[in-house]
């Protein structure tokens, strides 16, 4: 179907309650023209700072402007060749992948704080996989409906940038960068942000550290088991186990029976999200074993939980609000025109609790 | 200012990377008409259903339609009198309001799942206060940036349904009814719920309950906060306690420190959710007591954290994706003209863990 149904009929006029209320007569352009005895095409130049009219006429038009509340029809100004002002953020997730939703919501609600300081709406959508995000940006810039967008969980070989530059569709990477080089990216360090974990458990006397990480297709995973490993071998901490989870307590409580079963148990965990560590702490607790005296627990993701919960949890703070308006940042100055390389966030730095 | 500057600057042409793609060439409604050998006329009453055209003009229309993957320019459909196909969610919070973060996530993930389906967006903004809700819904109506909306978190006195009646903006609440009778609600029993959590501690043996509740002045907590104290009364269980926080985990510490401190210590405990819960059995803890042997604790909001935390918490779970569809659903069906007077969730269940 090529046009909804939605689409097609007409709204009614009905005052009932619950039904569709009357809309407003609103002012046009030619009322503000009218009443300030100008033409339409010198009130039009008058309100886009535009020359050929005097200052007195612009400032007349303008008073009058403000007088009847007139604001431009959002979608007169997009077909006239401007913007839709809306920039689109589409998420590939199952609902298994829950431990990362506190981030999407501050990463929006950073955005926002750009957005709507430049009167600009977000259009936030959920899909299946990373074949639906494709498909949905494509209706999106056929559709016009977004002037931009941006990329988030960039994977291993992603098609995303590539399809977005095809289509001629404006996009920053929130976390990159992007190794196709093709979208620029406003980065977080994770690699620098996992070594000085492992920095401060070696000076803590730490010997043997393990990681219960996400899903390494995801590429800040991917770098963060990289950092991982090498800053394991820089500081002469056994950092042999990494072990992969889905982001879900079960996976995670298996993940840490399996840790303490071995010979040669670790003496710190680090654990990829809040929900992951919270499990593994009862885990440990459960075989009989004290957090942080036999073993030491890290989240690589701070929130609420971490400082409510006993005993408060050691974890990476970012400021992901920050990170979200810097993201927004970076995609209006492209939409303006401008060439825009991305940028680098400030590393996330370790919140040391009692859980160390 | 009216007209933004981002708003007026001409799109630019470069393919430097990082710059503005061009952008593509999209079939018109005059190539598909060229294609088909028939006038725009024709082709337009093939592509809207509309009577006067052959079975086999309207056939090889659609068929050029599919063949060059076509569809209909957003804006122009706006501006022809159809919708913008956009849905609004505006909600007003403060950073220390964190505890139902997870909760307006899976609303917005749920809505979606109605409105992709019917090719509507989500414009999801984030304000400071009520007062900057009512000039983002004058503005979104002016601008016809949306369709309709759906409001959040009514408090007690709330200006809002009013307003987007009077803009003729049509409204669904999440969460009600609306005490006015102004705006539709998807409603959930929070009574109920609160009276099923009652119930289930006359039953284990309970006799003095206290409540750690949020804000009363959102809707849905005073519903909670009655039914606390009327349930109380009904199942003789001494309900005397209700202490606000304000969703902050400090703030139900101190609630809990309280709570522990009288002659009369609860045997147990209903926190809000899953922050001010953990946060509160922490103190319980730390007193020298036993969960559940000495304090029973319930949340009043399941999340993960609640099944990953030792011992796990009792909670009420409810489908909050469930509750977006059906809030969505109920929105798009007034959106369609017809008259619509909300509905009602299925209460959220009592999901009974270690904690009681």
């Amino acid at each position: 179907m090529l046009v909804p149904a939605t689409m097609l009929s007409t709204l009614t006029d009905r005052r009932v309650r619950g039904s569709m209320p009357a809309p407003r007569n609103r002012p046009t352009l030619r009322d503000i023209a009218a009443r300030a005895g100008v033409s339409e095409t010198a009130a039009s130049f008058a309100l886009n700072g535009k020359p050929g009219v005097s200052e007195k006429t612009r400032r007349r038009v303008l008073d009058i402007v403000e007088e009847l509340h007139w604001t431009p029809n959002h979608a007169a100004q997009v077909l006239s060749g401007a913007r839709s002002m809306t920039i689109g953020l589409a998420v590939a997730r199952n609902a298994q992948e829950v431990g990362s939703e506190l981030f999407f919501l501050r990463l929006m609600t950073g955005m926002h704080t750009v957005l709507s300081r430049n009167r600009y709406g977000l259009l936030f959508q959920v899909v299946d996989s990373v074949g639906d995000e494709l498909d949905l940006y494509r209706r999106w810039s056929d559709e016009r409906r977004v002037d931009g967008v941006v990329l988030v969980d960039l994977r291993t070989d992603d098609p995303r940038p590539r399809v977005v530059n095809e289509l001629g569709l404006p996009a920053i990477l929130a976390g990159g960068p992007d190794p196709s080089g093709t979208v620029p990216a406003v980065s977080i360090d994770d690699a620098a942000a996992m070594r000085s974990v492992m920095e401060y458990l070696r000076d803590r006397g730490h010997t043997r550290v393990a990681y219960v990480s996400g899903s390494p297709t995801l590429l800040h995973v991917h770098r963060r088991v990289e950092a991982f490993l090498r800053s394991g071998r820089d500081y002469r901490l056994e950092a042999a186990d990494v072990l992969q989870t889905d982001f879900s307590a079960p996976s995670a409580v298996r993940a840490t029976q399996r840790l303490l079963a071995t010979d040669s148990r670790p003496s710190a965990v680090i654990y990829d999200n809040e929900v992951l560590a919270v499990a593994g702490m009862g885990v440990i607790h459960a075989a009989g074993l004290r957090v942080p005296a036999d073993v030491a627990i890290v989240a690589c993701e701070d929130t609420p939980i971490c400082a409510a919960v006993q005993p408060a949890l050691t974890a990476l703070h970012r400021d992901t609000s920050g990170f979200g308006a810097d993201v927004a940042g970076h995609l209006l100055n492209l939409l303006d025109g401008n060439e825009d390389h991305g940028g680098q966030e400030k590393t996330p730095e370790l919140v040391v609790r009692a859980s160390t």
